[in-house]
């Protein structure tokens, strides 16, 4: 069952909180989805927030002067938490209570209140969980094909894509929050013209645009998840950049998967976005064609089929450090949709859970790269410059095979439907760390 | 650097647990291994102990008794935490000084103390740690041989396999404490004889022999972890049964790996025997053919060539429930040796953080299945029977391609070495649960 439009979506809606009501802005009163930070000047420790325009509205000083206190006594405790676990744990009926408290909280009418906001910019932004296990998955049939067509021009796609939301484990210690700087790993890689590899920093360095999502609450070890059950479970979503080393990947993935190649940093955009905040933005799941096998029993809902899916529109855009030392605006590499995936959220989580394993709250699965079929739509570099061979040309005249130091990249998202306020995912950014 | 062997390994050491001073424990005094227990008619936490014989020494117990306050505060609160992480955290000096000071503490002459003692039989034994990312490599030659024969008789070993400890990253949440029942689990699957895959409880469920590796003390992210510095961020081993549904695994692996085939249930064993336990069995790393390709500069030390092997030998007894209810013993299915595998424990670890991925106190690092290269020595059914076409035979006359409901599988290790008193691992045992 997804979640329902309800009065938290009126595109009348104004909060108090002037910046909120901008139409640029990517946190209207609509939005409303939760990140953990800690305000610089201050020797609190870090809290949930909730973005509202250029403002966090700070949950803790909101339970401390007794805003939250219609609420259940253990939905307040997890308001006042270090990491948003807890509130995610408690489901679904406790997330859309808190939505509708804080959406009369802070709309106009209320009389508004400085001391529960902290200015964006005054506040560091960190993950919002404790995130236990990381996942991702590869759920674009684009990204799929185009990848595979590098590899297998006449064969793109293996026997299991159409059947399996396929995935691997990924490493969880070293996801980090938008902003923080990214060192080029060295690694194995063999390049076609030696015979033995070499020992050196990664000549491949990319970025994957991909969008991430938070188990809300978690299935005990030997249960799993009906697909109908699906969105019980997930809490909301964020944008995720799985940068990858290329030509580490390809020395070392056979036969058990990408390793060293990915696990060197994985960058979160800071706001959760709900998926209560998401519903007026669900449609179809992708459109398969005749030539499509069915659906396993497992996988398939005609709910999920109806609003499984969720359009995100998102882009990445790339700026070096000689486009800033010369104020040129970052170069916009890609445009995508999240709807363009081979399988819904619901159905990755299903999957994931289809053999008892145990998601907790707080765990994060992501959609891998998300391409569409046409040009300016790969979400990757490996894909846009074919491999290194077709590179970029920069505004500054630069060329881009792959990434190089100075560059940052940045991942946004938003949503936007007619007859509802635009809201956005925030930012995801990460910048190549001069060596 | 390896541990050093000192007074603690002292073969006429003996200590005032009784039990502890039979030949056949595998917890003698020169053991002394870390695990988390939860005493059974108490309403405690679960806390640290360490196994002595037929009895657990209550690390909490000795703090409230005074019996730690010769040691440092922080090492006393890391005694009584609720997981053997921080403990791990703090690294050698404080290992090699706790363990000191226990094997004074237990050692004859000290005056024998019940209140600082629990029963095995009156305790829980628990997960030792906070599994922050768990990593499975694949460094036995012998199994990537075998199983790469089932597959390409020609070729088995692929191109990377002598250059690049190879691993995945594994599912964290499913790691479960011994003892624990194991559920089969559902996944697709597609025999060779259909052209699409069903959904379905597998029907090749199986073991694998591991020796499992915690991290004590972390890196930062961006940080590496050279080759002469790794033992320093060893904390001690386990045994580890990385249960396999083969059938979903040969569907699902390509290209991104094993997933779920995987993660619906790792087992450990409760007692992490520490590196310094482990002393006086290190010896010399693999020896390589002449034919083999150097080792990188990067994984390569004369120290951890000269000493970074461990001998631990291994086994795996199984018993099917019909066995048990005629009183008939376990049987051993392989016998193998921890020796055995291409890359050192070192060589794991510096890889692992070769491109800078943080590894942090209390993560886990698994060998991946340990296969001899003669017969009665391959780690898991796969090998054992050939993909199920060897089926072996039972002593109740049943036969066993795969794991059927009942069978009680457990992993055993011990360490011997003339002039030393041999120490175990414990157990790690599973039973497949009736469904």
């Amino acid at each position: 069952m997804t979640c329902a439009i309800d009065f938290t979506h009126d595109p009348n809606l104004r909060s108090w909180v002037h910046s909120a009501n901008q139409a640029d802005t990517d946190f209207p009163i609509q939005n409303l989805p939760f990140g953990i930070f800690q305000a610089q000047n201050r020797s609190e420790t870090p809290h949930i927030g909730v973005a509202i325009g250029d403002q966090i509205l700070d949950l803790m000083a909101c339970q401390k002067l007794g805003r939250l206190e219609e609420l259940p006594e253990a939905l307040q405790a997890a308001c006042c938490a270090s990491t948003l676990n807890s509130l995610m744990a408690m489901g679904k009926p406790a997330s859309l209570r808190l939505r509708h408290h804080l959406s009369q909280l802070l709309r106009v009418g209320q009389a508004p209140d400085s001391r529960i906001l902290v200015s964006m910019s005054d506040a560091q932004l960190l993950l919002p969980a404790t995130i236990g296990d990381y996942t991702d998955f590869y759920a674009s049939i684009f990204h799929a094909t185009n990848v595979g067509k590098l590899f297998r021009p006449d064969n793109p796609l293996l026997p299991n894509y159409k059947y399996v939301p396929i995935a691997y484990h990924g490493r969880a210690s070293s996801i980090v929050p938008t902003g923080t700087s990214i060192k080029r790993p060295h690694g194995q890689q063999k390049p076609a013209n030696r015979s033995t590899p070499t020992f050196a920093p990664t000549q491949m360095l990319d970025y994957e645009l991909e969008v991430g999502c938070f188990v809300g609450k978690g299935n005990d070890l030997g249960d799993t998840i009906s697909i109908d059950q699906a969105e019980d479970h997930l809490f909301g979503l964020c944008l995720v950049n799985d940068w990858s080393a290329r030509d580490i990947q390809a020395w070392e993935y056979q036969p058990l998967g990408p390793f060293l190649s990915k696990s060197f940093a994985t960058t979160l955009s800071p706001w959760v976005v709900t998926m209560e905040a998401l519903a007026p933005f669900r449609g179809t799941a992708f459109t398969r064609s005749v030539d499509d096998p069915p659906i396993l029993p497992y996988l398939m809902s005609s709910s999920n089929q109806s609003t499984g899916g969720i359009s995100i529109k998102l882009e990445v855009m790339l700026s070096s450090a000689k486009m800033r030392q010369e104020n040129i605006a970052p170069l916009r590499l890609s445009q995508s949709n999240f709807q363009h995936m081979y399988w819904t959220v619901a159905q990755m989580l299903t999957h994931h859970a289809s053999n008892g394993c145990n998601l907790r709250p707080g765990d994060l699965f992501s959609s891998g790269t998300i391409s569409g079929n046409e040009t300016g739509t790969q979400g990757c570099l490996l894909e846009l410059t074919q491999r290194g061979t077709q590179p970029i040309t920069l505004p500054t005249g630069e060329v881009r095979s792959f990434l190089v130091e100075g560059d940052e990249v940045t991942l946004q998202g938003y949503c936007e439907e007619k007859g509802y306020v635009k809201i956005g995912m925030g930012q995801c950014q990460g910048r190549i760390a001069q060596t």
